[in-house]
């Protein structure tokens, strides 16, 4: 594990302790290098630190430090990502990584098992192009993990001509320590730096189709206006999907509702039975609420509010997904689950 | 003034404490009647309750406390106002009504006195169609004022097809004791009981033309999602305008920036210079920041991430707008102001 | 259950749901009488509502509708309690209470079961004043109860002389709706009605002996100031405590780390591993993070900073409990089971 | 001014646009040296940048660069402060430093000017042991103004035997960024590293005597707990005074109500015209609604809750101050207008 003691470092120690399959040997950070976990990070969750970690030394970032493991995830900053994560992939790591820094590479798969699943094909072109002996693997922003899920039954069984987005983000999704107290308390910042141009881009990848060994991304038009809210975890968004036929709301919360991917029908550990949870009061989903819900905490996605938009040919719906758990470190998990029985790693 | 004690009540008696052409005689509320002003509130805000109405004794809600004035404001909740302000406009005096009970009513004004002065003229038909001696207009609710301030110089000005809001709406929106801290700390709470029809509704009929003696409302569908967040005071809204022509994100800063209405060509003592401030950081406005702004503080729309949507047929940007002052009080003092003007008064 | 609906009735209904000695049959609310519960109620955590409960049809507040119960639960508000919780016992119910109406009667045990298991000795003194078949057993305030276990085994080791706390209490405290946001958000309020008195009555009583029957309170003076501040659950109070003697901080941490009571020796099922967690970090404990801490969630006080005060016969630290488990249904709750353990009901 | 940009410089550009006597002609950082103050600012205030401001660059932090300048404000946190505040000194200047560095110097002055404006005569000292051309004055650490400004007449009236302090203080205490967020949202920190400490010994510093030209601290021992709470600004404190003598409430409201230091008698233009405004409301002072009250808002110390202690021996109250004005820039501000009244500048 790289970048171990930022906001989602820390959501990996905790879902990784105890893990049926995986199991953390070594985790780095070049400034916490040589101290212990437990010493070294502040951690933020009310759960204590999982005690075999608490006491583990942090190495430094580099491949002599994972020796004797296979995989590699990384919880590094874009900037801090870009070639770290090439150099342990070339030195024969599967690195799966949270970073944004290459996300959008045509031979790098953007990775949600129950969306995508297929896409992991890309690493026979990705082994084509590059000289690696390892691989490298991606996982997406925060934002667009519980869109894409969404979108994934509509665009399957619906046509769909655009959607248009409103969020409202957690402060953990600018990591940590991130938002400043004196920024947001009491308020609602209107921007978050490069993340429309993300959420446009990235959706479109996940919803895009393989062809010619390549992706062709999903010709749906996106627009987003992302706000940053004072809530701790949980990103919810509006979401208004116009189609070029008449669908009803009923319709949706049925394809929404029984939607499933491969993890479910794998039985992967950390998938949830149900990848979508719709809920029919008026007044969910709510971030402090509804964020943990689901058979694995945090790893699906709440939909509510799910209504006509101005005709019969658009939908309305409000959707809620835990940012550093299904938006992150869970959805890494569960990407490396898939990778394992797919005879990827 | 009619439910003095309230949330918005109280920004009554700081607005019009000093105002040069209001006198705010009698004080009405009958929870607390026959209370001293300043024993019977729990006021809310940090400026001291201005003396002169600390000590004013609160009269019961009946025409005979109002002898001698001519005008009511009325800030009570809709259950509450639809008798009453009836009970006052048969008995002679001008209410103007904060509250939705009326606003609807075809032979009601629904005014925002910088959108649709003209609208006044719906009293000729009021006058017919009711027996009064006094007369009655009403102001829009608080997600409606900022909205449609905005949308009146885009609709003016371009051809404009569907608008899609998601507002992001402060807790003084729900009067006091309103939204219990248990249910919006650290959250979002992602309906608002009515809101969103209130809305639509009552912004269409805002840019609506008078024909034949009533409003026809304009004919621009629109879809809303409307959001409670922890925020104490501004409602700030994102918002996306299809139109049937292309326009640049500079041509609408441009009209927007420009926009008067009759309260500044009358110079009215509580119209702003500029009805709408359009902001050109990246990260404007924000509730806490920009809730005041302007040269009457809290009565300008403060707009800004003026942006192409999907296409070039379509703008996106985020409004703020105060909604216990430009979304509540202040309007109606300013329509006051524009009807005493007029000659309504 | 009487109160069902209210935020402390909610954790009554979690923490009954399979408890292996208590069964809930009936839940009652005037206010939302042949409601089903789960419609009637507001629920204000992120566990769903037992199923169990959600289909009960709640019942009005008599004696008629608790046939077959033999004890009931009260967390009415103090106004209501006064004498339907009287009518109870005069039908011949053990009537628990959360409210403060009976608390200060001589011939009331007023209990935390680590502090004052004896005090149900109470109860033969109350059979021979009252001409009740049953009883009334009550529980202190939220904010007593974390100080009155953490002041037990200092009180019962060292020559303890005067004691100053300064709460900051979470909203919760305060009941639902409670605390208005427009009052919280952004703010701390430092005063609550009534608080200040009952802590320093109740603790003394707490700590008082059984004498002749009766209780007399402990003889230390106390000086409180108690604040509300914007956080859902959890009180924290810093304490002062002079004594008559020397001590080290280390004596006072190992006296409070060791500190058990009847409900430990007797496994009861509420009971927590160790009453009061002592924590060494410098920053804890926190609210937020340390609220649930503890073998049963919520039901461990947990201290730290422990530390010298201005000389060597003072000691200062901060505690935490949580208000809504500890502080009221956990300690209801725990204080039955010692009853059953002990032949009262 | 060194250190500009932080939260409390912002407070210095505010304070200083448009002041009678001071002109602010320079603003250094090193960080954002050579960019335009407008823009390398992150601007916390709802109160635009001042226009004279924005445009000025910022330049290196260096004598140089305040070539013409009489007097440098410093802003600057501790580490960074140590230094570069003696160099300035010896080069000439008289510098009025923010920072704890230089504080506890026994031929520094720690000043509040309404408490010990005769400590200035310690520059006399300081100039026998110090070769600087400049001189260097410090003001005191935010928690300790208002603390100390409340004490002064309540040591200086009664015979004062021991403090217990609790604080709940504001974010921006910590400066910016400062606390994070997921820190503090929907929490208290029960710990400021340094804070109690220097809270004891700065205090008895101020109230101290001049003695053969040095400052004896004042003896009265006191212990504090400092918690940081979800608030903007304004630091409120629970007071526990023990006393030698009998006092009551009103005797202590009488005289702190009553206050008034050197800069109310020489009217200087940032003195308020009451140091200490006592309030009877029994729920005051609150941080969000009286942290800026009165005649210079944010100047004046806001006292309320003035009642008994344990015995007649002992004054308990509540005090705000507001950090980042009195306890910080407004402070600095008035203790320069002293100087330069008092011929020191």
């Amino acid at each position: 594990l790289l970048g171990a003691t930022g906001a989602v470092g820390q959501r990996y120690i905790t879902m990784l302790s105890g893990h049926p399959l995986i199991s953390l040997e070594v985790v780095m950070g070049n400034r916490s290098a040589n101290k212990k976990y437990g010493e070294a990070v502040q951690w933020l969750s009310a759960e204590p630190i999982p005690e075999e970690f608490a006491a583990k030394k942090i190495l430094e970032s580099s491949p002599e430090s994972a020796d004797g493991c296979d995989v590699i995830f990384s919880a590094l900053p874009a900037h801090a990502a870009n070639d770290i994560e090439m150099e342990f992939a070339r030195a024969g790591f599967t690195v799966v990584s949270e970073a944004s820094a290459h996300r959008m590479n045509s031979d790098v798969p953007l990775m949600i098992p129950e969306v995508n699943a297929e896409h992991l094909k890309l690493l026979d072109l990705q082994r084509r192009n590059r000289s690696w002996k390892g691989s490298l693997v991606t996982t997406p922003n925060c934002t667009v993990t519980g869109l894409a899920i969404v979108l994934k039954p509509i665009v399957q069984n619906f046509n769909c001509s655009r959607v248009i987005v409103t969020s409202m983000q957690a402060v953990s999704g600018a990591g940590f320590p991130g938002v400043s107290s004196m920024l947001i308390v009491e308020n609602v910042i209107p921007y978050i730096e490069g993340e429309e141009e993300k959420v446009a881009r990235e959706t479109t990848k996940i919803l895009g189709k393989l062809k010619d060994g390549g992706v062709t991304p999903v010709e749906i038009p996106m627009a987003l206006s992302c706000n940053r809210v004072p809530v701790l975890d949980g990103h919810l968004e509006t979401l208004y999907v116009e189609l070029n036929e008449r669908v009803t709301p009923e319709e949706v919360a049925g394809t929404l509702d029984s939607f499933v991917g491969p993890p479910q029908e794998m039985r992967l550990p950390t998938a949830p039975d149900r990848p979508i949870i719709v809920r029919k009061e008026k007044d969910r989903p709510q971030p402090r609420l509804d964020r943990l819900s689901g058979s694995v905490p945090g790893m699906s996605v709440v939909v509510g509010r799910i209504r006509r938009g101005i005709d019969d040919r658009s939908i309305q719906m409000t959707l809620l997904s835990h940012n550093t758990i299904r938006g992150a470190a869970g959805n890494a998990i569960l990407t490396l689950e898939l990778m394992a029985r797919k005879g990827y790693v």
